[in-house]
């Protein structure tokens, strides 16, 4: 049997997760931004949500470790957002060589406590263990959240004719953005509270790969203006689609609800830019190329 | 600044956990086996933990994947049982090198999954993330359980002049026990449900450096009898006190408590080995040595 470079990302997974058994309790099992368990208040939901960061993967070694940190957790925080909830409480495992000096390891946790508390989370706890000499430094995020039952947004409620919509720019993240980027939190928790979403994710591999993956989860075609994407300064239409880790929210909603949506967002969300990217279709088409595959395959 | 090997893991996760601040809703935070928090239904709280299997330091490229995935998933559990709880919903991370072979890969989410499935507890979700090739594979798994708050079992509990148990025998574990432990749920549950413990951990870096912490948390010394250790087959005291990885449950408890515990215990786990092994002692004292430290301070 070949290896998982052979396969790539997306078969890779889905081979793992058909031998796991589902379970009493779970409501979304693995394939959408966080699983989605009973649990917490009446009339609420609890998601979970795991995610790491390798280094020479997704930081350099010699980025700053403040804001790899702040990364670290931010990425976590954005799947919360994707599902319409709010993260609660996160647990770190950081796995790295002996040499790993002090002071970096303190500003990491630095890095990561600050974005934790600017939206009232808490890392609770974790685990530090050794990695062989030469071997990458490896952080792990867990976390915990809650959202409504009735507002839990997942990536397959799109229709054929439901409008998508991203907020922010897309690409260039690898110039900065993609250590210090904003997770969407207020801005989807605005979103579900105020209007029907019917399917929504957070753009971590490019919008050439995650948009595919809505669609696909959704059973829907897509139709894409490529003109119409919201490009981060000098960067080129493929870049937009294919660079990866933007951290902005995708969403697809009714056209009846697009109407008021817009106007809305405008005014609360002055500077952050809502643009229509295209719409969901009835007729499956192939997917975008490009964006970032984890297995090469 | 010098690095983690200077400073050994006690004090790099002292150092790193000060960094964090404690936020609402967390009944216990870093330090003990599970974090604790508000949660669930009335009279429970909710525990988080998140553990880390590296290859060629807590397994061998050799080893069997399916052992692998059980040991993965028993760590974690292990600590829920530590804790007086039961796990419920887990995540998985599995870091790999894109030479990883998909059967490989497969047989270890079979192990997970049996061992998960095993204690009544669902693998929810998680994700698949490369590492660059020659970097060893790195699974973390992080959970949630519950405990009746009236019986959750910090380590910090403990009062001078309790006695001291371990489930099972210590030492050897290198020899297989190591991947295919029996997680200690349905004993810790019987304990807690039955008797009033003041502390308890599971055995994974040895008893010589895990009681001492236990001690250390209640503020307490140690009277440990070293010939009454619990000794696996052909194993000296000092590999029982010192080979690690031994997932067994150390507990405290009052003399009074210990005398209706020890009968009751043998008439309900016939086959499991409970050992008196010493006492708490109200001058703290100079720690044991050996055990496992991941910086090898």
């Amino acid at each position: 049997m070949p290896d998982l470079s052979h396969y790539g990302e997306e078969a890779v997974v889905a081979r793992l997760t058909t031998l796991l058994e589902a379970g009493p309790g779970i409501l979304t099992g693995p394939g959408d931004d966080c699983a989605v368990v009973e649990g917490g208040a009446r009339g609420e939901a609890e998601l979970l949500k795991t995610d790491c960061l390798v280094c020479n993967v997704h930081f350099l070694p010699e980025d700053a470790p403040g804001k790899v940190g702040w990364k670290a957790i931010a990425r976590t925080l954005s799947d919360f957002a994707a599902m319409g909830g709010w993260p609660r409480h996160l647990l770190v495992t950081l796995a790295v060589p002996p040499s790993c000096e002090m002071r970096w390891a303190e500003q990491l946790y630095r890095g990561m406590n600050k974005c934790a508390r600017a939206y009232d989370c808490s890392i609770v706890g974790g685990e530090t263990s050794s990695v062989p000499a030469g071997a990458p430094v490896m952080i792990s995020v867990a976390g915990t959240g809650t959202a409504r039952r009735s507002q839990v947004i997942l990536r397959s409620g799109g229709r054929p004719g439901d409008l998508l919509f991203v907020t922010g720019r897309l690409g260039g993240s690898l110039r900065g953005s993609h250590l210090t980027f904003t997770p969407r939190l207020l801005e989807a928790n605005w979103l579900v509270r105020n209007f029907t979403l019917h399917a929504m994710m957070d753009l971590s591999d490019g919008l050439a790969r995650d948009l595919p993956r809505l669609a696909a989860a959704s059973g829907c075609g897509v139709l894409l203006e490529k003109d119409s994407l919201p490009r981060s300064r000098g960067v080129t239409i493929e870049q937009a689609l294919c660079d990866g880790e933007d951290y902005e929210l995708l969403f697809a909603v009714s056209a009846r609800t697009a109407k008021r949506l817009v106007p809305e967002w405008r005014g609360q969300f002055p500077d952050l830019p809502l643009s229509l990217i295209g719409s969901l279709t009835a007729d499956q088409q192939p997917g975008l190329s490009g964006g970032w595959d984890h297995f090469g395959g």
